[in-house]
Order: structure tokens, then sequence, then C-alpha cells
């Protein structure tokens, strides 16, 4: 089975916007072996966008368009579609429906441009929208299926694992043979130090296999095996997965879908224990990481920004000599900051971070990118000194993962 | 002037990067009013490569193409310019000599597959690269550019910049215009609505051009102009701004590359005021998006997040009996926690959030989806009730945006 993926919208063309909708559904049709042949991205233009379409059906098994489904004028995908099939648009008064309860739910009423969103070429399912006003469309036409799906990534991301996916996984052509993945997640480590660790293994095995892909302050080791079976492929990538543990050790802290913020989640839960943060250089982005976590209020009480010198005293009780022997930016304060948290919070464990984000603020004993991290429990309080220079958006990531990471292995006691 | 891009590669198609080369190379291209109306992406296979630049060809006055120039087999975008314009790979001696300089100054001899690098369609002229092996192509033919640059991004920027830029502008039919566009941002109004206000002017009006670009809690308005000269274009750019601030007035909260915690930044400096917050829903995501602004620590002293009620009272002083009688998620605590972190950090306004961000602890009376935010400055609080069901990043995302403007306006003096 073969797809075709077209991405809609000037403002890509215009390179306003990154397309990430198009890897992202690349990744997913590669994984359940459906091949992708052609990408192709068009404006908001009716006539290139239906000739785009009438190319696809002539030569894909699958299309699938990714926004223009919006309520404005310049939406145009229904309309391509209906062009390019040769059919016309109709309202669907269940879709005008879901569309009136959902403004309702926010006190609104739809305007007639919203209603647009209800219509969909003769013939084609409209496909529910849990996460937007954007109904997706699914029409079979000539033996081929065209998906519209909108573009906003989250809600493209539901829809396509929800409703296209399943689908698509009944209809392929693998001959009972799919692609299965399993992904080792690293930290603390480069993916050119984690490559030279696994360089024998990745030379001499093809099957599973193995891939490294780096984004910010993490690895992803991503095995994939062609199997008949769950059972045979589950073997394949467990053993070769155990391999990979073997050389890596504790850098791996979790698996496919895991964060670091919900494998600490799990610790945590399996312990019955609490947790705080108290953070300056991080402003907040831990107890936000730590709060993306769906249930973390059973395990995570709370934290404390403490961004001015004056806040770090009067709210986490670092004292004021500390402040003036060893500056804020120490050892020292990490400590204190860590220890106070874990005090006014009451929590069994509480991380702290301290440091230069910059750009300006660096000196030359203590440059941008210097922070030290803290880790207390009931019976120690760790720290560890770092340099993580970069822009002040690495830096916060950085540091957010290296202490979720020291914490992480705090609570398994292995640091 | 219309150009085509081409991104050449399977690991594309697998989505195993995010093209970021084809957004680069639209943002620039638009910049100098070439016009893009399609974009392409293809694997490494020579036949379905040939033919989309040959579909190019038939359309576009100016294709690039992005990758595979390359030393393996798999590098195809040489033979592929060849085949769709009918010529034959030549071998480039002066190529050959730069690649065997770059391998001795690295003490290294290329392999045969290296010396591949140096061929080119006949009549091709080879682009220089400053920063690794491959070197670029400029074909012309019948009356069409074809370029083929390298895709490590690195590469195709330098490359791009230094030798496609200044050719493309000496031979567009721009006749010394450019592009200019200015942005008006939007907060707490829908795409659609802000689209139905503005339908008049945007029927009214083509230069400059309007259109509206939807993102999480954000609408962006761009306008766009041709113009000869920077001060012609401003001029025409600042008379559709103003016109569009008329219509949309307290909905437009910053321009161009502002965003909604820079803006708050500037008016907090500006009356030399201070500024906590007190999180509950929002988990310490406001905290981290006003940190992330540089020398924000000139007005944000810090935050709570108080994720546990038992926090709330003890750090923030919500009393016991707001909590028994209306709950953690109510119009009474998010006012006793924004006037809490007031007091408790000592500054000129506070903000706070408590809601409930799901997808559990809703209930029918308090839905997944209902949050307060709190303003207190030293004349009053103000407090305000939302209903944003959707994920919970969504949930975050939204009220962090909705507090933050509340705030905004709040110091405005408009709330």
């Amino acid at each position: 089975m073969r797809a075709e993926l077209i991405s809609v919208g000037t403002e890509l063309l215009l390179g306003e916007i990154v397309d990430t909708n198009a890897a992202y559904l690349s990744q997913k049709l590669a994984e359940i072996g459906v091949d992708v042949y052609h990408r192709h991205t068009v404006g908001d233009n009716l006539s290139r966008l239906a000739e785009a379409v009438g190319l696809a059906l002539s030569r894909s098994d699958v299309i699938i368009l990714s926004g223009g489904l919006g309520p404005t004028e310049d939406d145009l995908t229904r309309q391509a579609i209906a062009e390019a099939t040769g059919r016309v648009l109709l309202r669907s008064p269940q879709a005008v429906d879901r569309l009136r309860e959902f403004f309702a739910s926010r006190g609104r009423v739809p305007t007639d441009n919203n209603l647009r969103q209800a219509d969909a070429p003769e013939g084609a399912v409209l496909l529910d929208n849990p996460v937007g006003t954007a109904p997706g469309i699914l029409l079979e036409h000539d033996c081929r299926q065209i998906y519209a799906l909108p573009g906003p990534p989250t809600e493209l991301h539901r829809m396509f694992t929800d409703q296209v996916l399943p689908r698509l996984e009944e209809t392929s052509d693998l001959q009972g043979q799919r692609l299965y993945c399993h992904s080792l997640l690293l930290a603390d480590i480069g993916e050119s130090n984690a490559a030279a660790i696994l360089a024998e293994l990745i030379h001499d095995q093809s099957d599973p296999s193995i891939a490294l892909y780096a984004s910010p302050a993490q690895v992803r080791v991503r095995l994939a095996t062609k199997a008949a079976d769950a059972q045979t492929a589950h073997h394949r990538l467990q053993v070769a997965a155990e391999d990979i543990r073997c050389l890596l050790g504790d850098h791996v802290f979790g698996t496919n879908e895991d964060t670091m913020e919900s494998v600490i989640g799990q610790l945590l839960r399996q312990r019955h224990a609490t947790l705080s943060v108290a953070e300056s250089c991080t402003g907040g982005l831990i107890a936000s990481r730590i709060t993306d976590v769906p249930g973390s209020s059973d395990y995570f009480l709370g934290g404390t920004v403490a961004y001015a010198n004056e806040i770090k005293q009067a709210l986490l009780g670092v004292p004021g000599s500390v402040l003036d022997t060893y500056g804020a930016v120490s050892a020292e304060c990490a400590q204190a900051m860590a220890e106070g948290a874990r005090t006014s919070f009451g929590t069994d464990f509480a991380a702290a971070t301290t440091g230069i984000a910059g750009p300006d603020g660096g000196t030359p004993e203590k440059p941008v990118g210097l922070v030290y991290i803290a880790v207390a429990d009931e019976t120690d309080t760790h720290v560890e000194q770092h340099n993580w220079p970069g822009t002040r958006e690495q830096f916060k990531r950085r540091v957010s993962q290296i202490a979720l990471n020291t914490l992480r292995k705090r609570i398994l006691g292995t640091t």
C-alpha cells in the first residue's frame, strides 16, 4: 500500500512554520509498513490544491491531507477534495450539531464561517475531532482512501492515532507482516558517545535495525523489526534491548513514550513518596514538566520559584551567610534550597537548581551556563555542578533534564 | 518569478528527520518576493526524482533541490537532473582537485565514491562548498534555473546565502522590489472571530495583503506588501496596522517577534514594577514562560507552585475556611492565592491560577477545563472564570496565556 501526503497552507510555503506534521505522519506510516513515496506542500489555492489531489489519486492508494480545514475562506481542503473527485459539498447536520455543542460549552455561538467546518464531499465520512472544532474527512473514491486532518498537531496526532491508523492497519497489504519498534531513551550522554559505545553492536546486527536520534537533552535508540506476529517481534526487540542496556547502563531512563517526568512519577508512586522543587535558573520549568503528567498531584506537592535572593532567604530559608559567602550560584546555595524546600513542603524528596541562564549575568568565575543541582532526601543532599552554555531556552531545557535525571537516580539509590 | 522546492531523501519520507531546509528556503525566497507554489519531497529513487524534476521544469522558473549530493550510491540528485534534462554526467577536474585538497587537509585520501561528488550534468556550473565536501550545482536549462544544494543545514544555508540568493536577486522580476511584513499578535479571541471582525477590511484591501494564522492560544495577523524601499513599505504597513488595531482594540497584545511574556516584561520594566505568581493548575508554566525572557530577574521575584491544598494554606495563606466552603477550584481560592503571593513575595502584582487540568478530577459541578484566574495589585484583585476543556497540554498553555493576558490588561489599567 502506497501513501502520499499533502500538507496544505501558504504559511508553510512562506516558511513561517516548519512542517512537523509531515514528519509525524511519515514516521507513523513507516511503522506500519506503509510506503510514502511522495510528499507535497501546496498553498491555500483551490486549483493547485485540487491538482495535487488529482496527481496523488493517479499514483497512490492512500492520500492524507493535513491543514486547510479551518473556518475561513482560505481553508480550501474540503472544496479541493470535492473538485478533484467530481463531488459536491454537503453540510452534515450531525456535524453542525457538534459544532453548536462545542461552542455552547464555551458560552459562545458559532458564526456562519464556523459552520463551514461541517461541510464535506458527498459520500465522505466525518471523523470526530475530540480536541478541536474541525472534523476530519474520510472519502473512499475509486478504491483510494482520501483522509483530511486538521493542521494543529495536537488535533492531527490524536485523530490519526485513534481513527486513521486502525483503518489503515485493517486495509494494508503487509502480507501479515508489520513493523514493530521499541525505543530506549537515554539521558546524560550525547548521540556520538552513545553511537561509539554501540558501534560494534550496530555493525554486527541487521535485525532488529538500530538507529539513534538526538533531540534536546535526550537520545532515542530505536530498534525496528518486521514480523508476522507481535510475540516474535517483541522477543527479538527485547533481546536487542537487553544488549543495549548492558552497554549503556544507567543512561537508559525509559522506553517508547516515556518522558523523564513520567518515569519519575512512576518511581515516586511505587514508593508512595512525595516531591517538591526549588527553582532559580529553571524558573518553574521543572515544576511545569512534572505537572505535565496526569495524576501528578498524587506525589507532587508543589514548588518555589525563587528568582530573587531575598525570596531564597524568606521562602526557602537559605541563610544570608551562604549568599554572602558563596553567592546564589553555588553548591552551598543549591543544597540549602533543596533542604529548605523539603522542609517547607514536607516532602520525601526535593530538587533544586541555581545557575546562570544568560545571555547576561556571567562573570569569569561564574560564566553563563554554570549551574548547581541539588537533590535532598531524608538521609542526605546530593549536589552536582554542570556547565551547559547555550541559548537560554537550551539551558533551561538541559538543566531541567539533568536535574530530573539526578532526582531519578537518587530515588533509585544509584547516585 | 516562480520557484519550486524539491527535498531529496528517504529519511525525510520515513519521518526520521524534520525538513527544516524547506522552511528555511521558503522563508528566504518569500523575503525577496519569489513565489513558491509547490514543495515536493521525494526519496532516494532515480525515476521518481527525475519525474519530480521534470514536473517542476514544466511549471516553475527556478527549481531548488536539497539533499542527495553525498558520496554514496543512494545520492541520486546529480543523475536525476541529468536524466530530466537529457544530459550526460561529466566529472569536473577542478572539483576533483578540490576534493583531493579537502581530504588531504584532513590527512585522508578520497575514495572513488567520494569523487562522484565531482560529477555534474553537462553545462552545469559547480557551486563552491566552503563547509563540506559536496559542491552544489547550477544548471540553466530551457530558461529555467536548476539549483542543487547539499542537505546538511549548515552547508545549505551558507551556500544559499552566498551563491544562490545573489543570482536570484539579479534575475528576479521584482525590479528592485522586495517583500516587507508586519504582524499583529492577538489574545483572547479565536481565528474565526478575528476573521469575522476583519472581514470587510480583508475583502476591500489587497495591498498590504492580510492573512490570519492561529497557533495555540494566539492568532497572528500578518500584513505583507511589496515595495522598492523600506520607508514606503513601512508606511503602508503602519496605516493598515492602525486600521486593524481600531477594529481589534485590546486583543492586540504585541507585534512581530513579541511574546506575551516579553510584552509583560516591557510593561513591568517601564513601570519599575515587580511580579510574583501562585500557580496550581498551570503547575509552574507561567513562571517558566516569564523566566524565558532574558533579564526577567529585574521584575520577576518568584512564584509558588501550590499543587496540594495544604501548600495553598501554608505557603500562600489561603484560609482553611475558603477551601472548606468553596473548594480549591473557586474564585475565592484564586483571589486568596493571588493576594497571598503578593504579600509573601512583596510584589506590586501577583497572578494566580486554580483549575481542573484533567483528564481526571472533574465533577458535574466542576468539570475538567474549569479555571479561575486572579490578578492582584495594590488597589484590588480581579478574578475571572474560564472553561477550556482540551488536553492537559492545551489547557496549561491556554490558561497560562489567558492569565498573562489578564495580567497585561491589569498592568495597563484596562481590566
